[in-house]
């Protein structure tokens, strides 16, 4: 088997060294699964002999309320994962862009649906930023534009006025915008930077979101799309299996959306934490890239850094895998305060010896 | 958004009348989910924040002790569902041959990947059994064979000596057959029917297997597919995102391979009350045309009978829009001895009005 190319491997640390290792190279709510959502979960598992609702009714409904998107402009699946690859497969592109770095899976997908990625990089001495040179690169041939907001691995936002720019743009080329919100819920002020109210507008948008990262629960499954673009939704659902979302995931969802304050909970967790280990890298001479959400993006000089981490029973991503970049480009997690003062005193030891 | 196309609608029954229906028209096991697995998913559920393991060490190699083919030539997927599709979009065959009437998902896995799907009429004159005239139509110019046994909706396995000699062929004519395995267990003698001895001598042999059916966990989402052809697993591996499999799936089916006394109970069960509901139809003259699993396929001239026991809180599958059938064809699962009481009473007052 190939090896695995994101962060997350618990099993493969548990198989190596036989216990649990601490977490930093997967971006998951820090708080854990929210309460109420096992014991759903649980609910639903005794029923869940037959099949799940293939059409989420009950959670779209719920959704629709949440986010204030009619349930008929939603679509969910196994995770964001499972509604990029539907995405690729509904309209098989022939010419779709996407920024370097960011998530490798919108690649991957477009390439099993036979299409060719073009990459528009983003560079170091720009901070990584996304630019007006983007605005460049939306021309008619090009089908699909991904767009990951904030970005992943750097945690930078698109400038708001460049982002409805590059909107506009991909409306008069043809072009569809896919934006990638899953890590919104973690910023300062996620509304400042989500498209969702441009949904109306824009036949050509479609947005992307989860509950694995804001509710924590990556194990679950669960992601969901947005788009006015009714044909797109029906292609998408047609281009996988009928029963993507288990009865579980759809309980799981149902019992997270009323999880109000253990997103506030946790975002200013997030925010008093992301501070607090901005200032731990300070102190160690390293410079933050990045690190709106909930993880932090950096450069370090220190050899095999992962390896040695992993040693001490913590993992790091690092970003030597992402198109884009190079070896020396990590991605923290921002956890608990706990487990953010043993990362930060296992880098002090390795940066000082 | 576009009709469902398969049984086990529960919610949209639920919708219109605001109860639970009984459920014919998915099949699934009538003992409802093993007691051991509810637990064993909300234990799973705890610790779902991380993602899931994308190989699904564990699963597999509990699977490989279970069905004694070795973990490396296991493939787990969200349901058998996800594994029709990412095999589809990793061969990207340019002709495939299914079987009509069989089990839909082939055909449309297939003409998402852009394959031209070539249909093999099974005949009422013939009792829609899988005759000789399949060899004929076995030729070089086909890419991949895909052969449900027992067939969905028919109920009937094809003759071993026949899918033997089809293996060949296929081999022959550098053919993949696809045999999916799903209803095999509730056969009264699985290993007759089963070509999983033939694994470790066939490349182009790949089978198709899940917890759906068997273990009464097609809410959880939890398939598998064997083959000795490494490439063709990691293709079909990376032809899709690397978490379908939950962290919940998992448990669940680590938990499930332990119920060897429920899977036992549940064949006892199903050959007993096939062989009342089999009797049943007979005394109101419905002549079953096939039923060797856990679901009895037959035809009847009373008009509407899809919609007759729908208002009387019954669901069953009508299958005229299998390709191949007409309106007028019926698959009834085989459930509890109370569940089918209720379902022949409601059929003698249908037949009898």
């Amino acid at each position: 088997m190939a090896d695995l190319i994101h962060g997350g491997d618990i099993e493969g640390y548990k198989l190596e060294y036989g216990r649990e290792p601490m977490d930093f190279s997967a971006n998951c709510n820090p708080l854990g699964i929210p309460k109420s959502v096992p014991p759903a979960i649980y609910e639903a598992a005794l029923g869940a002999d037959k099949y799940p609702d293939p059409l989420c009714r009950r959670l779209r409904t719920a959704l629709s309320d949440k986010v204030g998107v009619p349930a008929a402009q939603i679509l969910c699946g196994n995770g964001a994962a499972d509604l990029i690859f539907r995405l690729s497969l509904a309209r098989k592109p022939e010419k779709a862009l996407v920024t370097a770095p960011t998530f490798a899976e919108y690649a991957l997908a477009l390439e099993t649906a036979g299409c060719a990625v073009i990459r528009h990089t983003l560079f170091i001495e720009e901070g990584f930023a996304l630019t007006e040179s983007l605005l460049e690169r939306i021309t008619p041939d090009i089908d699909m534009l991904f767009i990951c907001n904030p970005n992943n691995p750097t945690g930078l936002t698109a400038a708001p006025e460049l982002l409805l720019n590059i909107l506009d743009a991909c409306e008069k080329s043809g072009i569809l915008l896919v934006v990638d919100e899953c890590f919104n819920g973690f910023l300062d002020e996620p509304d400042n930077h989500s498209l969702k109210n441009k949904l109306p507008d824009y036949d050509n948008l479609l947005i992307l979101d989860a509950f694995t990262k804001l509710y924590g629960m990556a194990g679950v499954r669960l992601g969901y799309c947005m788009t006015k673009n009714a044909r797109l939704l029906e292609d998408m659902r047609n281009a996988g299996q009928p029963w993507a979302v288990s009865s579980l995931a759809q309980a799981a969802g149902l019992a997270a959306l009323k999880e109000d304050a253990y997103v506030s909970e946790a975002r200013a967790l997030i925010k008093a934490e992301r501070a607090f280990m901005m200032s731990g890298l300070d102190r160690l001479g390293i410079k933050p890239l990045g690190g709106e959400a909930n993880y932090i993006f950096f450069r370090s000089g220190v050899p095999s850094l992962v390896e040695k981490l992993r040693g001490k029973g913590i993992l790091i991503r690092g970003c030597g895998n992402y198109a884009g970049l190079s070896e020396g480009y990590y991605r923290i997690a921002v956890r608990t305060h706990e487990e953010n003062v043993r990362l930060i005193e296992a880098l002090t030891l390795l940066c000082h010896s």
